[in-house]
């Protein structure tokens, strides 16, 4: 796991780490086991709609950011062509780190993302069940996040849609290693992984591109999101796999991009008929 | 349809019903097409979040109720058995009414639920992807909901997941139906309709039980819910069809029975930080 330093480095940026744990799908890391917040959920008092709460200052953009993400997609809007960013995920023949960080599934292994000159590391990809955004309000049954970073912090996201079909060859010693880490915590080694067929998909077809957020505490925005119109694969089995393991971990589609948060909105609402 | 004129007189407790979408998932219908907010999503400034907000008095118990479904079930707990309700669904040999209402797809036929000697109607019944409750923090693909009525107007759903499997038969006439009713308001008679493996199923399974309210605007409490622990079967083309007409069409889990409000939460704590 050669790359660890790599992009331990790159999170350093942002304080202490102290295990993976804390920028597993967060990205940008708390300082330390004890802050309050560290932990979330999907549901609930510690879910999407009182993120806020865990920790008002953190995550103050969670109630009350305006470009917040997830978004739903329009199918005739935004699309643009992938051709001018350059994706490079090379081929992880020892195969790569796999941990159950209780709220996602992170696969660990390097790449790079350019666009306008600007190069991001990989930090790592993840899963979430169903999809996170969702097209013309339909939602995929899962969706893979690409979180990668730049040297001035800056985060871009590539999204890929997970629809049922034949399983990617990506994703088969992925699915393979999930039953060594039935619990939050534990981690295994994967399989060799395979990155040509999830490359090509992305150069062959359009994306959605805007400015969003974090899809987890703290919220944080400016955030690059580039998503694939099209869904690569998964079969049944390996879908209720993940699905089994994950649980529900998809925030709630918010407001467009630009119009008042919807917790900010409902607050208001409740204030006003006081 | 012989079924419509029962149930109309059911509904007509609750003023002049003028089509079936003032109660197609709501349930309690609206006066009259005029009344604000007599159109929800499941997205937006127009989705759970701000449901309230649509009309503030009759939507109200949305954003401060504390019975509010969906919950998330928990596998250990609440488990029942079926046998003291008795669900009487007929066969409908000549196909039920089948229609689009933009936030649902409903069924219209006859029916009786019947515990503790109170007898209810079956309005029509409904299905939502995914899934609106969980289990343990799982969605399945798909839920349907049963929706019951007694004289004294108090509302019984008996609800089914449904999972991946082999299409049940009860669900092949309507799937095929769906091409019939591509949009809003579309109505078209589905072929035969055979209640008898659903209702074997539901006797011979444990039930989730517990008092919550409608899931759709007004988000009415005091609804009697009762889930059957196991799924029902869809096939993958199926609830493709499904999807792909209905959206995304599941309120968010609430939270616990009795907790806060999980939007006048929020608006507290933003109240509280101001």
């Amino acid at each position: 796991m050669t790359i660890i330093p790599a992009f331990l480095s790159l999170l350093s940026l942002f304080g202490p780490v102290v295990s993976h744990e804390h920028y597993g799908t967060t990205l940008l890391p708390r300082s330390d086991d004890t802050t309050p917040g560290a932990s979330f959920s999907y549901v609930g008092m510690t879910g999407p709609l009182n993120w806020y709460s865990l920790d008002r200052q953190a995550n103050a953009l969670c109630a009350t950011g305006r470009n917040q993400s997830p978004t739903n997609l329009a199918s005739d809007t935004n699309l643009s062509s992938s051709c001018s960013i350059v994706l490079d995920i090379p081929n992880a023949p020892e195969g790569a780190l796999l941990e159950n960080l209780g709220v996602a599934v992170d696969v660990f292994t390097n790449g790079t993302l350019t666009q306008r000159n600007v190069t991001s590391e990989l930090v790592q990809f993840h899963f979430h069940t169903p999809s996170e955004h969702s097209v013309n309000g339909m939602h995929y049954p899962m969706e893979v996040h690409f979180v990668f970073q730049a040297s001035d912090a800056s985060v871009s996201v590539v999204g890929f849609f997970i629809d049922f079909g034949e399983l990617d060859t990506l994703l088969e010693p992925i699915v393979a290693g999930l039953p060594d880490i039935p619990s939050h915590g534990n981690t295994t080694t994967t399989g060799p992984l395979d990155f040509s067929s999830i490359l090509d998909h992305f150069c062959s077809n359009s994306i959605y591109q805007y400015s969003g957020s974090l899809t987890t505490p703290p919220c944080s925005e400016g955030v690059s999101w580039i998503i694939s119109s099209e869904p690569i694969r998964i079969d049944v089995p390996s879908y209720d796999a993940f699905r089994q393991l994950l649980g529900f971990n998809a925030r709630y589609i918010q407001n467009a991009i630009g119009e008042i948060n919807l917790l900010e909105n409902i607050a208001r609402q409740l204030q006003g008929s006081d």
